[in-house]
């Protein structure tokens, strides 16, 4: 197996928070992570530099690398790119769907110390542990037929929502042994009430079951679950949903804990290879101020010593890092409350490295 | 122009609901209102009856209503109809599209007397006031093609998400127009860096904006919409959407208030005609114990004054009746809360019956 580790930090705040992961990154070789650490461009830097928002040698790295982490991609001065091929965001696209990493893991976990950055009332998200199971590399964001067209004397745009059984029944595999580590409860999200593709969808879920019997599956429609998640979260355990769904939930879900600055997330491949990046984005508002949170991006190194690298020890530690400097009341300004202290992006690096 | 209402009481909770409606309809009726009020099989109780969840007589009277109150329709006992043109839903889709009731408006409003219900901390939602308009008769609801077929020796789903010009614009005004009569803020949510279809949306929203100078026109990703609703929901103001990012961003928002159960919707087409019904669902597990909330559905019965009959004053009647109720300390179990007193579906209808 490589030992690589692609960094990609990406645009807006994505450097200055993969500086700090890589700062603990490069604690972890010192005591003994036997990795070779590389970086690459990607997204609206690497179209600036190369006109492509995955260039050949980004892709290459990044298909020699055991692991990719990744800042955040995308900002306004792209936004406005005619061709939608060339946006930061088909970077992103771009390297999941080429390295196959069709098994999104998002969790939404309440860390104890910020409970009141929650917009929710704390006898509702105290406690909560979700974890979004999200198809990455197929349905409505890969299929085809896609475009604008005329078509009887006005413009058309249209997309593809589509699975195959095979690419439902891998996502419910991770699904499903997901949840037997962990509260064995899996609610599958469709909209099988409207949507055929998603009538094959929970169909291949229920095929599954069996196979699975210590876990407990449920289905629920996608607008029931946007409002569960809103009036009772912690139902929850794992969820399992298609490449869109999993877009909106993952994002809702992320936001209970009122602080979407800390939530790393892995996207995996059947062979093990792992891209890791914090859920939130490249915040272009707050870029280059020294203000950003780093501790999604932190915890997503985490996330890659669990997954990538077999070291749970030490992945262990790091979260730990992680835990103390909140305890000890240091805060960046997304997360601030009162009785706490505003520390910036490079002294929450230092705070957690000292803490390691 | 007729003056006629069809009721369509469906499935689940449905009859128990509009029965209240109903009265309360009579009760205009009786201070002047001058329609003629029939009842219809629609859904699930319209297939166990005739084989077709929209049968040929209830489709021919809704074409000749000025106005639909529809209670809800679908249950588990049709959940599992392996020919999904039959499934209650298909009545409620069809009505929508051979009526053309593309403008669905959903308000999630918190009544101050409510204000615990929500999951939310009471300084993030007191006073919102969001008025969501969804598309309601395109988007993947309806593109063609769809279903589920072999390919390569394995059985794949598909659906195809489509707008045309002519129909984003249609619902552009609908909405731009809303916002005018409102707070003058109107947000576009769609997902232009990934979907093609919402590439055109974005720019024919754009385009219609200098038609509306006196209205802000801003655009989302709908991953952020869900999780800006989460964190700070009194941001918005208008939001317009496709028929499926509008049926899940409108459910969450709909929590939001913790009382669905209050939450009316109107959906109409370009001659004016309208169907109101409930937000919320049938809720089998609670049919026919007369203890569902019928507020959503007699607000619903205000909302159709108001839009398709043109009688605002007696509209704020019922509003006002409903009001007062709440401030007696009345409370269906839905919405129950210390210090309240929990009454039956009917003794609601009775108080604003008389409050009326
Ligand atoms: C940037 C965008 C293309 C991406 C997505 O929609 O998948 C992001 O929102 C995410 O969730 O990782
Ligand atoms: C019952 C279902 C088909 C419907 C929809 O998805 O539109 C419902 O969820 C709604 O929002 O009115």
């Amino acid at each position: 197996m490589t030992r690589k580790i692609l960094v990609l930090p990406g645009d807006g705040i994505g450097p200055e928070i993969t500086a700090q992961a890589s700062r603990i990154l490069a604690a972890c070789q010192a005591r003994g992570l036997d990795v070779e650490v590389e970086e690459a461009l990607v997204g609206g830097g690497a179209y600036d530099e190369y006109g492509d928002p995955l260039p050949a040698g980004t892709l290459e790295k990044a298909r020699a690398a055991r692991a990719i982490l990744l800042g955040a991609v995308g900002g306004p001065k792209w936004d406005r790119l005619e061709d939608l091929s060339k946006r930061p965001e088909k970077g992103l696209l771009g390297l999941r769907k080429s390295l196959g990493l069709f098994g999104n893991l998002r969790p939404a976990i309440l860390y104890p110390q910020l409970a009141e950055a929650s917009s929710l009332k704390p006898e509702v998200v105290s406690g909560l542990d979700i974890m979004i199971v999200r198809e990455l590399t197929g349905g409505i964001y890969f299929g085809q037929p896609r475009g604008i067209e005329e078509r009887d004397g006005e413009r058309v745009g249209f997309n593809t929502y589509v699975y195959s059984e095979s690419e439902i029944e891998r996502i419910g595999r991770v699904a499903f042994e997901m949840a037997r580590k962990r509260g064995k409860k899996l609610c599958s999200v469709d909209k099988a009430n409207v949507l055929e593709v998603t009538i094959l969808w929970r169909e291949v879920m229920d095929r599954l079951a069996p196979e699975y019997p210590d876990v407990e599956l449920s289905h629920m429609y996608v607008d029931n679950a946007a409002m569960q998640l809103v009036r009772a979260p912690r139902q929850f355990d794992v969820i399992v949903t298609g490449n869109m769904f999993g877009d909106i939930l993952s994002d809702a879900a992320a936001m209970l804990t009122g602080s979407i600055g800390m939530l790393p997330s892995a996207s995996l491949n059947e062979s093990g290879q792992g891209m890791y990046e914090p859920c939130h984005g490249s915040a272009p508002d707050i870029a280059g101020q020294n203000i950003a949170n780093p501790l999604a991006t932190i915890l997503s190194v985490a996330m890659m010593l669990r997954y990538s690298f077999d070291e749970p020890a030490l992945a262990g530690r790091i979260e730990a890092a992680v835990g103390k400097v909140l305890d000890d009341g240091l805060r960046t300004a997304d997360i601030a409350s009162e009785g706490t202290r505003t520390v910036s992006t490079v002294e929450m690096g230092d705070a957690v490295l000292a803490a390691f």
